[in-house]
């Protein structure tokens, strides 16, 4: 017997609800927090599509919630929108002084080391509890795809790439996507997996093409040319040769002056939407 | 020989700058920070109109830069957006222990009472010196409407009726239209202005109105049904009646399930711009 997840936050908005739930999470064994959006009822009755949204390093369930204006959107193409946190939390959490490591910093991952292993299973999490939770709790069509920023761009193309068919398509905004090459993706690779890089190929979108088992979907990636991590953290150009490699319907659009912040993201975010109402529609 | 403004922040957004300015005020003696949204340059060389946002009690410049969503729209009607923060700031600024008296709380008024009365002058600051650095800063139209949320709906309405013929239209979203009336004027204005209610009426939009002095000019007001403030400190019928009474041009839209929250200004804002467009246009 499953706790219903606690309403603790609701608005009007857009001619829909703008929500926020807590539930016991099993996968991490912690409370865990989400935001969903749910458009207003369609004239035609169909049942909304899923949009999932993955969030970057510091960020929780609120930052896209708050700032990216997606909800006007949602409602126009019957969109429900789900935002998770991006890690467990709590003083019974591990955690550490970096904000790029350790609660905020999940990485959408299982990890295998301690201390993390206990809790650090946003994977586990993302890919089986929260979807069973949210197509009990709104009727929903059952189609899906996922989005997400930075870390939360690298989490909605592994989330896509590690399971085959689940999504009609994944798009991302400035997103790691070599996270086993670049200081972001070092650390909390290391940390959470482990020292050994073979256990890295798995969370790893560039690799996860490379292995050949990923199946192709349509690909949306939006990159600010005035990005502060573009060289260090994120070269999404990696990705793109990979994908075209394997003719792989992915689009790169490259932004000359935008930046890594939600201004960004708010600047495209109509674009992403439309590219996953496309695919869910078709 | 004024100090030019510091450029703080700057964002590229919407095809447009999202730009942060700080510089010392003359009319409040402190340093003010300020948020404008400079829209795309226009295809046919127009200049853009300007359109103040006076944000409302614990809010400063940010809030509605950062959740309104304004801009998408304010770069396809080709208007420069300028937020103001809501009071002057500093260790050396009187404050209260209460969020709405004092530092983010300036009521838009210029104090007369110790100890506020030596840097709380936002009214001279938004009605002569903001503009004159605006106007110096951007190249811009020369019209002008304003808008605002609660306390910042009460600073748009008394700018708009204290300056005949300075905007073209005025707007709100769940003004305090009689603060003379309610419980956060009163405590304010008899902290800012003192107890002497005949001075409040210069600062309140239903006496402005009744008094005369006012020109006709359009407004439009949007309201929360399920509004937390509606009944204590809102009750925006009243100043629909004054206007009805006096033939003005005033819009009241109530909408079912609203709160008082940024959720609410983002349903709406779009069509606050097309008003004021529709009007700094014509």
């Amino acid at each position: 017997m499953k706790a219903l997840p606690e309403r603790i936050d609701a608005h009007r908005m857009h001619g829909g609800w703008q929500y926020r739930y807590r539930h016991p999470s099993a996968s991490t064994g912690t409370l865990m927090t989400y935001s969903v959006f749910v458009p207003p009822a369609a004239k035609d009755g169909r049942a909304p599509h899923v949009v999932y949204f993955l969030a970057g390093l510091t960020c929780n369930d609120l930052n896209f919630t708050q700032k990216s204006g997606a909800q006007r959107v949602a409602a126009e193409l019957n969109l429900l929108l789900v935002m998770p946190d991006t890690s467990p939390r709590g003083d019974e959490v591990a955690d550490d002084e970096g904000y790029d490591l350790g609660q905020g910093a999940g990485f959408y991952l299982n990890a295998s080391q301690a201390p993390w292993s206990s809790h650090f299973r946003m994977y586990d999490y993302l890919s089986q509890e929260l979807p069973g939770i949210i197509n009990a709790q709104f009727a929903v069509s059952g189609r899906e795809s996922v989005m997400g920023h930075s870390m939360g761009g690298h989490g909605a193309l592994v989330m896509a790439l590690r399971q085959p068919g689940r999504f009609r398509s994944v798009s991302a905004f400035a997103p790691i996507v070599s996270p086993s090459t670049v200081p972001w993706g070092k650390k909390a690779f290391t940390a959470y997996l482990g020292a050994d890089e073979a256990s890295w190929a798995a969370w790893d979108s560039c690799a996860l093409l490379r292995d050949g088992s990923a199946r192709p979907l349509p690909v949306l990636i939006d990159q600010g040319e005035d990005d502060e991590f573009l060289d260090s953290q994120l070269q999404p150009e990696r990705l793109a040769q990979e994908a075209k490699a394997r003719h792989w319907p992915l689009t790169l659009r490259r932004h000359a002056g935008y930046d890594h912040s939600y201004f960004f993201i708010a600047s495209f975010v109509e674009d992403h939407l439309r590219f996953h109402a496309g695919y869910l529609n078709a």
